[in-house]
């Protein structure tokens, strides 16, 4: 059963103005000192942001819990308004959001690991030597010619990368109560997806039998001669953002991830730019017929994820020189900040709390003197859960109804 | 069923690999202003520390939450990663870990006290008149000379002092549904341990019965001659420290409680030291083969509670000055901190938050310019409850997993 006591409340409160919110999420932007030199923040010459920040609240945001890295999906749900703790996603379907595959209702979907098998059947590589994506097509593509479908149901495959891909079955009155098959180590057999404590469910039977007939299929194949299934999940039925926020919606998302979490929660999604002015044009467009406006820039998250910190700077400055694109569109609301911060030091996503601007009406000043992690530390918003940032934004939008008489 | 959404996430993604955590805990280390001339920490000369704080994140930790003044059980537990209002341990526990009895699943402890009772056996002083730790220990060997245990059950008493003791009852399928026979004020009866609405168990019974017998036994006694009991409990079935954290715990204490503490969260003592020298040197030493350290030091919260401010800041400088002997290890991952505050002018434990120093990898620079409460209130960990700590330092230590992809 899901507790969402706060953003039920704030829900309930949720009103219609023509107010327009606009959320810019440069991915991963977050990160910890550089040997003494700075965050990239810190380091990028950001006069528009900077400016910016000088007539805007800033804080920071905790996107999941305090210590706890986030993965992209955890990450926007918090932003989106959803606690990511509270709604939890099944690792199949965010593999299927991954490759932008359209998820059903009636869909399952399931993560998927070409692995090698030898002769007794046991598992001797769980990531199949990491084949190459072409190969990992041509695996599919075998399947998908000789493989025969449970009795009403239809099969799907997609390649994510290497070694991983996913497969979603769908039919009527399908269920998730499938065990991974995945063992987890070497030198032993698959899991069956049907063991204890997942029932016999007609759907893990269904899974079991498909298993069976891609090993015979791939037999042949050198490395990638078997699957390994996780996170069987079905689409959550959660509340739709233009519902629980009583706005309208539009995603601006160059990356499938993106547009399929924005997607999960009924965003529109109305344009795909990647760049940074493109991004910025794309959602001062979007304003014209939308009240919110979700807009996505992936590239500080991709050069924090490569270690290249120089790089890191040069997307961060690129976004703030597309900027006043957006500005000039006048968002009654604007949210910049990241889904999790991506140290270029860690070369990966990590735990640490998010830089958050907010340029708003009704603020007690202006905070400044920068955009970065030690002006946003000090300012006004304070430390929050990133689940607070669109009720924050709403109540500034005078969206907000007054709880109590 | 126990309750600890944010533990358990954290557990989940717990990993292991070598980096070293040590959490030097300097007891009651945190106070309040001392007329105007600051806290303990802020008057002692801690060079070292304040070096350290110059590139450590600083913070505030709440132990067990606002305005609550934790025992020394509670405020461990916290430090430990465990909510202390989840985790919660039986006062007869706490009693036997205080005396290091050695607990074990088949018993259940209770604390006593010694009091008066009249001819009408009312009880007239709930502390017997405060007798003295000698005359404590010749009532519990009379009473271990005369007293016929329940059939298969050992009992076991011992000296806490002045009218405190413990009594342990041993054996097989013992509960501890049993209530305190403490009336809480005199003139009335000691009250029965089976009464509703504790169930008549049989090892109420068992209580009622040897509480009968020691009052038969101490009958000659002036002022020791009956016995209170409370806080009946088991050790609680909690998750090892080890498990929880995937961490390869020591501990290193010079006091009863503490290793006692230790020990019910599955911690190996192996060393117990009291002096701030040999506590940095028996953590150092304790770092080659386990990657946590948890070193207790005791006399900061013991001059704190004897009210005396001088004392309390050279007990500070003590441990400032032994430090570089633990920084000389290099742990990966060190934290500074009490288990709560205990401020000379209230001459016990306090509900101010307590410092917190991180000396770690991964920060967003070093906070500084001291490690005192002003300093900690200003730094980038915030004020965030105790059972954040541990996971803190393991991200930091980078022993958590991804959450979601």
């Amino acid at each position: 059963m899901i507790q969402d006591t706060y953003g039920n409340l704030i829900s309930s409160l949720a009103m219609v103005n023509d107010k327009r919110i606009v959320l810019l999420v440069m991915d991963g932007l977050g990160d910890c000192d550089n040997d003494g030199k700075g965050t990239a923040l810190q380091q990028a010459k950001t006069p528009n942001m900077d400016a910016l920040a000088g007539r805007s609240a800033l804080g920071l945001h905790v996107p999941v819990a305090n210590a706890v890295t986030p993965g992209s999906g955890p990450g926007h749900l918090g932003l989106f308004g959803y606690d990511p703790l509270v709604y939890q996603v099944g690792r199949g379907v965010l593999s299927a959001l991954g490759v932008e595959f359209p998820l059903t209702p009636r869909d399952v979907a399931a993560r998927l690991n070409f692995c090698t098998i030898d002769q007794a059947g046991k598992v001797t590589d769980r990531r199949a030597g990491r084949i190459s994506d072409d190969v990992n097509k041509a695996c599919l593509d075998k399947v998908r010619a000789k493989l025969q479908p449970p009795a009403g149901v239809e099969v799907f495959f997609e390649t994510e990368s290497e070694h991983r891909a996913v497969m979603v079955l769908r039919g009527d009155n399908l269920d998730d109560d499938i065990g991974d098959t995945d063992p987890q180590h070497t030198g032993v057999e698959p899991l069956h997806a049907a063991r204890p404590p997942h029932g016999e469910s007609r759907t893990a039977l269904m899974v079991a039998d498909i298993f069976d007939q891609v090993r015979a299929i791939l037999s042949d194949e050198p490395k990638a001669n078997m699957v390994l299934g996780r996170g069987f999940a079905k689409v959550p039925d959660w509340p739709k953002f233009a519902d629980r926020w009583k706005l309208k919606p539009a995603a601006v998302a160059g990356y499938p991830m993106y547009r399929g979490v924005a997607r999960l929660v009924g965003m529109e999604v109305v344009s795909q730019p990647t760049t940074a002015d493109d991004v910025c044009a794309e959602a001062a467009k979007a304003m014209a017929e939308h009240t919110f406006i979700f807009a996505h820039f992936k590239y500080t998250d991709k050069t924090g994820e490569d270690g290249d910190l120089p790089a890191k700077i040069a997307r961060i400055e690129e976004m703030d020189a597309a900027l006043p694109t957006l500005l000039t569109a006048r968002p009654d609301v604007l949210l910049i900040t990241g889904d999790h911060s991506t140290p270029p030091s860690l070369k990966a996503h990590s735990w640490h709390a998010v830089p958050l601007l907010m340029a708003a009406p009704h603020l007690r000043g202006g905070d400044g003197p920068a955009f970065d992690e030690v002006a946003c530390r000090a300012g006004q918003i304070g430390t929050i859960p990133a689940r607070e940032i669109i009720p924050l934004a709403l109540a500034h939008a005078e969206k907000l109804e007054k709880f109590g008489a």
